[in-house]
């Protein structure tokens, strides 16, 4: 089986870089699927669990668990909970065939199977400039708010990362490859690195 | 003018991953070529340039210094001239024509010419490993001196670096590549990151 996964700091393209190099390489590809199926075995709120996983448990935050309500002393027991479906449900995902899975800690809940780990990362300039191009009409950040909301998010995928691993996240010990997309083409770029992949497949399994 | 800088851990691979990219892409190549150029602009000894711009100024060392005898105080001059001299010399290379340089801090020497940056590293076993296939019949190390060996240098690689640049040696923001070599097999690999870094130069100037 050949698993790739891709980390990566918000607003540096990580995400279209993990989908480009799924289309290329024929691959699947899971993002969001991945909490929602986190959600319907935990029986918990797809926006809940997304926002436990991505950002850690938030103080003074109410906890909807199977129609019941809990109070944030339960968010411990829930956010183990959590972990163990996670590790569950990406290990599932992984065994059905290649892919390329998004973040969610699957480069450490799937260290046993060898993936090719990526890291995507860029310049602060560069990430604000693409959060910009992508932002909602009714969401409108200023640039200090927006380098906040970012370095907010990064935060929280790196507490849930550093919770179940020994490399801190975004430590490029941890991952074969740390790609800086400032100010590149991820579009043209990809596919060298899909053969770059490929390749290291091949290598590895020798 | 393209410019390619590679910076490495010792026994990662980084000098053959930079010959490899500049044979690949038919580039210029220069590692030690630069410690003769400088020693030669300086009037110093090669062996004297290399251990300061390698290691920093070694503690009572005595300066052979154009054919005078200098005491560790007047390391801290030297080492400002020889900055000074690799500086200029580390330029002039790069003003002959598209290259691949290999460490001597390069990558933040030539930062006005956008070089594209390569940084490579590997797992201590995989370095240890390496190291151990390339060594001399004459200079056998234990694994933990190797060990103290590969640290020791990659300190004075850092050190080095840190002084001129605020980005730290290693830190992956101060690089558009790092590349894992742990257990890859470099010759297969390279030529996919000479056609990413190929493309890379394409786009960036558009």
């Amino acid at each position: 089986m050949k698993i790739i996964t891709v980390n990566r700091e918000f607003g540096s393209g990580g995400r279209e870089v993990a989908k480009r190099l799924a289309d290329e390489l024929g691959f699947a590809y899971y993002d969001s699927e991945i909490i929602n199926e986190i959600a319907t075995h935990a029986e918990l709120d797809t926006h809940y669990v997304e926002r436990m996983l991505e950002n850690g448990a938030p103080r003074n935050y109410v906890v909807t668990y199977s129609r019941t309500f809990h109070m944030p002393s339960a968010i411990d027991a829930n956010m183990t909970r959590l972990y163990s479906v996670q590790n569950k449900v990406i290990k599932e995902i992984a065994s059905r065939g290649d892919c390329v899975i998004v973040g969610r800690c699957s480069d450490v809940v799937l260290r046993d199977s060898d993936p090719f780990k990526i890291f995507v990362y860029a310049d602060m300039e560069s990430k604000i400039e693409r959060c910009l191009g992508r932002m909602q009409e009714d969401e409108k950040l200023t640039i200090k708010e927006l380098q906040k909301k970012i370095k907010q998010i990064d935060k929280g995928r790196a507490d849930t990362h550093n919770i179940i691993s020994d490399i801190r996240w975004g430590d490029k010990k941890g991952y074969d490859l740390c790609i800086n997309t400032t100010r590149i083409n991820i579009k043209d770029l990809i596919p060298y690195i899909a053969k770059y992949a490929e390749n290291w497949f091949e290598t590895r399994e020798k």
